[in-house]
C-alpha cells in the first residue's frame, strides 16, 4: 500500500527525464501518494522535479508542492512562472497557498497572486499571508463548514455540497450568528442522524474551544494536544470566526519544536539539517564552540591561580577532567528536567524555593554516592587518601553547584521570555566546567 | 472558554472535600472540560480526587480517569473497588479502557473485566490488552464506523446510528467485504452527498493506507504524519480490519519520544520528571554519573601517564579543560544533527562514507578556527606561542577525534537497533573527554 522507492526507480525516472519519456511517470506515478511523490523529489535535481510535476494534474502537483521540503521547495519555485504558481496555488489548501507564496520574493509574490483567477482564493491567501509563522494566524486555513445559528439541517448540507470542492474533509461543522461570531459546533455525525428540518441551534454545541489568531503555535499545540482536538477554530479579537487549524500542521509544529530544544541543548545555534552545506552546519555550531573555547580560558585562568599548588602536588592535575565531568553531567541532567517540567506546565508550578530544596536533596544523595566512590577510585589509582578525600568533598559541592546552576538556569530564562533549553546546552556545562575546577582547586588548596 | 484554575479554588475544593460538600463540586464543575477537571486532581490527594469522580457522572469520570497522569491514576486506582472501575471502563473508547485495565494488578483486572456487564466491550478490551504498548495493536481502539462494500448509503446510516453511542467521533468510514477484509475508505462527507441508495461500492476509495497490528508506534507515527492522517485503520495480518489508531494517541506518542530523547542525551537512564520523587530522581541520574565517574578516573590515568610532562610544564595542565570542553560540545554537536537526521529518515540515506567525508569537512574547517583562536588566546594568557601550538594542533586532531565518534556512534548504535539518541548524551561526552585528554598530552609530549 505504501509506495517503496528503489534507486533503480530513481535512476530510471532521471533517464525519463533526459529522454523526454512522458508515459513512463504518468504509468509508474499512476496511484502513488503525493507525499511519496514529494519525498522523491526531494531527491532529484530541480529541472527533472519539474519535469515530474508538469505532467502530473494541477491537483496532484499543488500537493506535492505543499509536501516538499523547505529548502527543496526554495530552489524549486524558481524554475515556474508565476502564471504555473497561481494554477497550483488555487488547488491547495488556503493555509498552504499562504506559506508557498510568502517562500517567494515579495515581487513574484505580487505576480502570482495577480494570476489567482478565483477572487474568494485570492483574497483568503491574501489576509493569511498578513499573520506571522509562528502564531495561530499564521497555521489557521479558511477552508471549513459553517452554518448559521438559525439554519436547518438541509440548509447546512447544502452548505457542505456548495463547499464539496474546496474542504476536503470536514472535522467539525462551525455555528455562528449573523454576525459571524462564533457559537458552537455540531458533529457532521448528528447532521446525518437529525430529520431535515431539525434547526441547527436545537442540536448544536455549545461548548467550543477555540483560539485566538495571535496566539502563539506553541500554546495552540498545547491546547489541542490538552483536549484531543482534531480541529480547533481561530477567532479575531471581536469573537468573529476566520479559519480553523487541523492537528496535522500542529503535529509539525511539535515536531520541530522538539527538534529545535534538542538542537539548542546541543549547542547549535540556528536550525540546521545534516544534509545542509558545510557552511551552513559550520555557521550553526562555530558560536558554541567559540564560547566553550572562552570558558576554556576562563578554566585555564583558575588552573593558572592554583598554579603552585599544582607544581607541589601534580597529581591534584589528575582529577581535573573527573570533577568537570561530573559537573557538566550533573548539571544536564538537572537543567533538562526542569526545561521539560516547565514545557508540559502544570496547573501550579512548585515554587522556586521548593524546587531549589528538592534540588538540593537530591545534590546531597548524588554527592553522597559520588563523592564515596571516588575516594575509594582515587584511593585506589592513587593511594592517597587524603587526595580521596579532597576530591569526595570537591565532588560534593560541585555537585551541589551544578544542580544549582542547571535548575535556576532555566527557570530564569524562563522568567525572561528565553527559550529554555538553551540553558541545557553548552551554556551550563561551560560554567559548571569553570565552577567545577575552581571548587576542587579551592578545596585542595584548604585541605592539602 | 478555557477553564483557569486558581489556588483558592484548589482550597476550596479541599475544604469541600473535607465538609463533604457535594453541591460545591457539583455547581463549580458545571460544563467544565474533563481535561481541565484531571489536571486539578493532578494536584490533590487520592481520597479528595476519588471524592470529586464519585460525585459527577460515569461518562464525565471515565473521561477524567483517561486524562490523568499515569503517576497519579496509579495511587488513584487503588481507592476503587473492581466494579465501580468496570461502570467508568464501560464508558471509555475500548483503547483507554485496555490501559487503565493494564495498569492494575494482575488479580484486579480479572476482577474488573467480570464486572463489565456489556460483552462486547469485555471482547474488545480483553482483545486490546493483549498487544504491547508500543505497538498499533496497542494503540488502536475498536470503536470505529464499518461498512459493508455490498451496503447502500441508507445502510451505512443505519450503522452509524446504531453506533451513535460508541463511536464519539466519526473519522472515515471504513470499507470491508464480507470477511471483514479491509478494501477502503468512503468519508462521511460523501455520505451525506450521496442520496440513501447509491451502492458503497461506487462511491468508496480504495487508496488507503493502513498498518498491521505490529508496526512499532514510532513508525505509526512517522506513517500518520508523513501521510497527514488523522486516523489510520489497524489490519491484522490476514489483512481483517480490526481497529483504528487516531491522531491524538499519536501525538503522545511523538511528544513521549521526544521527551525520552531528551533525557537520554542528558544522562537519565529512565522515565522520570521533576516532580517524581527524590529517589526516583536519584536512581534516574546516578548510573550515568557512575559512568562518567569512571570516564574521569582514565582521564586521569592519561594524565598520570604525561605526569612527567606536567611536572616540567605545570602550564601544561592549564589547557586540559579548554581542549576537553571542545571535544564535549563538537562531539554533542556532531551526534545530535546524526540523531535528527536518522529520526527524519529521507528516501536514500546517504552512505556511511558520504557521511564521514562531510563530517571532516566540516571538523578541518572548525578545527582551524578553534585553533587559531585558541593560538592567540594561549598566546594572550602565556606568552607562550609554542605552547599555543601544542592547543591548536591538539585542538585540530580533537576536533576530528570528536566530530568521528559524534557521527559514527549513532549511526552504529542504530544499525544494532538501539536509540541513537543514546549516543549523544554523556557516553559521547565521556568519551571525547578522554581522547581529548590522550591526543592533547601527546602532541605536547611530541612537540615540547
Amino acid at each position: 500500500m505504501i509506495f517503496e522507492l528503489s534507486k533503480e526507480y530513481l535512476e530510471a525516472l532521471q533517464l525519463a527525464f533526459e529522454t523526454g519519456d512522458v508515459a513512463f511517470v504518468r504509468d509508474t506515478m499512476e496511484g502513488v501518494n503525493s507525499a511519496d511523490i514529494s519525498a522523491l523529489l526531494d531527491e532529484v535535481d530541480s529541472d527533472t522535479a519539474k519535469f515530474v510535476i508538469d505532467i502530473l494534474n494541477d491537483e496532484l502537483g499543488a500537493d506535492i508542492l505543499e509536501d516538499l521540503e523547505d529548502d527543496t521547495r526554495n530552489k524549486f519555485l524558481e524554475k515556474f512562472e508565476p502564471k504555473e504558481l497561481a494554477g497550483y496555488i488555487i488547488e491547495m489548501e488556503s493555509d498552504d497557498a499562504a506559506d508557498v507564496i510568502n517562500q517567494l520574493p515579495v515581487k513574484k509574490r505580487e505576480q502570482v497572486i495577480s494570476h489567482i483567477n478565483d477572487p474568494e482564493t485570492a483574497a483568503h491567501v491574501m489576509e493569511l499571508m498578513r499573520y506571522d509563522d509562528d502564531c495561530a494566524g499564521g497555521l489557521m486555513a479558511k477552508e471549513m463548514i459553517v452554518a448559521n445559528i438559525n439554519w436547518t439541517v438541509v440548509q447546512t448540507i447544502e452548505e457542505i455540497r456548495r463547499q464539496r470542492e474546496n474542504v476536503e474533509k470536514i472535522y467539525s461543522i462551525y455555528v455562528v450568528d449573523d454576525h459571524n461570531n462564533l457559537q458552537g459546533k455540531v458533529s457532521v455525525k448528528k447532521i446525518i442522524l437529525s430529520s431535515d428540518h431539525t434547526r441547527i441551534q436545537d442540536i448544536f454545541d455549545e461548548d467550543i474551544i477555540s483560539v485566538e489568531t495571535y496566539l502563539d503555535e506553541e500554546e495552540v499545540a498545547d491546547i489541542m494536544q490538552k483536549y484531543d482536538l482534531d480541529a480547533v477554530p481561530v477567532v479575531n479579537l471581536q469573537g468573529k470566526l476566520v479559519g480553523r487549524i487541523t492537528i496535522d500542521d500542529v503535529v509539525d509544529v511539535i515536531t520541530e519544536q522538539a527538534e529545535e530544544d534538542m538542537q539548542l541543548m546541543a549547542g547549535i545555534s540556528s536550525d540546521v539539517e545534516e544534509d545542509d552545506s558545510i557552511w551552513a552546519i559550520s555557521k550553526a555550531r562555530l558560536p558554541w564552540l567559540l564560547i566553550g573555547l572562552v570558558g576554556g580560558m576562563l578554566g585555564a585562568w583558575a588552573i593558572g591561580y592554583f598554579e603552585n599548588d599544582i607544581r607541589d602536588n601534580a597529581a591534584l592535575a589528575m582529577f581535573i577532567p573527573l570533577v568537570m565531568a561530573t559537573g557538566g553531567n550533573v548539571g544536564i541532567q538537572s537543567s533538562t528536567l526542569v526545561v521539560q517540567s516547565l514545557a508540559n506546565k502544570s496547573v501550579f508550578e512548585d515554587t522556586f524555593l521548593k524546587r531549589l530544596g528538592k534540588m538540593i536533596l537530591i545534590a546531597i544523595l548524588s554527592g553522597v554516592v559520588l563523592g564515596a566512590f571516588s575516594f575509594l577510585l582515587v584511593y585506589v589509582v592513587n593511594g592517597s587518601s587524603q587526595l580521596g578525600l579532597v576530591v569526595a568533598v570537591a565532588l560534593q559541592g560541585v555537585v551541589l553547584l551544578a544542580s544549582f546552576m542547571g535548575t535556576s538556569t532555566p527557570l530564569v530564562l524562563d522568567k525572561f521570555g528565553i527559550n529554555p533549553a538553551l540553558a541545557s546546552g553548552p551554556f551550563i556545562t561551560t560554567t559548571n566546567d569553570i565552577l567545577g575546577i575552581i571548587v576542587y582547586l579551592a578545596v585542595a588548596n584548604l585541605l592539602l
